[in-house]
């Protein structure tokens, strides 16, 4: 399994991903599934993923691909963040086409996409793509969008995320998250990638890579657990129990 | 959906049940989901249920049914916890076996019970009946059991339940459990049964049913909210951020 994350407020843009991958308990691997593409100046684009793990390799690795080249079909070149969705879903479904066996073989093919980012002028923008390629955007009351091993980490997202949020509380909310979501679930693991970038700026996201010995790591889980279990104290119990 | 959880503790059982029924987000219904048995000075039981409500009901009703005969297949007369446990399972199993026309419409059968109790001088335990009728006892590192929609309410209940602790903490810990729960998830919902069984006492549990609008509802809501915004507001941020 694994668990991503895209939050968008009106500071910027916050992403994080672990890299945790596992076919069969016999076969953890560590995968970052965090990919930037940056023109400083132009643009900036991130995207996240979960699913089959060759399929969402081979999507991104296309979207490197048509970048190298001339053609339209560039996230150098698109012209909007729809666009650019949309140039993840079409890598998408041509990965998930070209290997059409699997599924003949009964191996599910999902994958999908969160994808971020700002070009030119156009505001910063989010979209979740699905494992058919096509996407929704983060408008109005949407203010996250998570794929993966989404459930025991949504408690605090619900409650936590509002539009105005800073971006450092925004990564702070990621990684309660990813802590609770990690200490429930082994399919996801350190280490947690997180990116933030600064609505407006076109320039470069400041990027992490946090492992579970990392001392923040360390030290937010410790806070944060030893916060919830004063919390959890005080909290009364039902009368008469 | 659903929500339910079973907590086995030195101190005795706790058992909660949400009561939304869906069928559809337009057939939305309450139903409790707890069935108490119980013969005070010799055997107290519980069970709670998941999945498909016809089935559920139908097998609660045969042990009900069982339960006024004279036969070896009753509550009443069950020797051991093993025993009762089985007893759900055939319930459930029979009750499966009569509506197999429903599979064959493509409909899920699937169906769970959480069930625990005392009887006589064995002691207390707790049993996860599978939708096969088959089951697990929970012994030694387990400490509670799920069904239903578990993964938004499981962080809390792996970071504060331990077998010393009382049974007013581990109905607190329910409580806030099943909050964090129906905040993510429109499918379960109000109002939720607890009972809090005393180990030894072969006498009946302690019941609540507490609605929303609950004066301890509210303010257990209030204060575990309002502490988790203060929690998070004392994490630092990562550094740099």
């Amino acid at each position: 399994m694994t668990y991503c994350v895209g939050i968008k407020t009106d500071a910027g843009l916050a992403f994080a991903s672990d890299s945790r991958t596992n076919a069969g308990v016999d076969q953890i691997s560590t995968f970052g599934k965090m990919r930037v593409f940056s023109r400083p100046g132009d643009r900036w684009l991130v995207s996240v993923c979960s699913g089959h793990l060759g399929i969402t390799q081979g999507a991104a690795n296309r979207i490197e691909r048509w970048g190298r080249g001339e053609g339209e079909r560039s996230w150098r070149s698109v012209e909007t963040l729809r666009e650019a969705a949309a140039l993840w879903g079409a890598a998408l479904r041509e990965e998930v086409a070209e290997h059409a066996h699997l599924r003949l073989a009964g191996v599910s093919t999902d994958a999908s996409f969160i994808v971020g980012g700002q070009i030119g002028a156009e505001a910063p923008g989010m979209f979740l793509i699905y494992p058919e390629g096509n996407f929704i955007e983060a408008r109005d009351g949407t203010s996250f969008f998570q794929i993966g091993e989404t459930k025991y980490g949504k408690p605090i997202l619900d409650r936590m995320i509002e539009p105005g949020m800073s971006l450092a509380t925004a990564a702070k909310c990621l990684m309660v998250s990813f802590d609770s979501t990690m200490r429930s679930n082994l399919s996801v693991g350190y280490p947690v990638d997180l990116a933030l970038y600064e609505a407006g700026s076109l320039s470069d996201a400041k990027t992490w890579r946090f492992s579970a010995a990392d001392p923040y790591t360390q030290e937010m889980r410790e806070q944060w657990g030893r916060g919830l279990r004063e919390v959890f104290e005080r909290v009364p119990a039902p009368p008469g129990a």
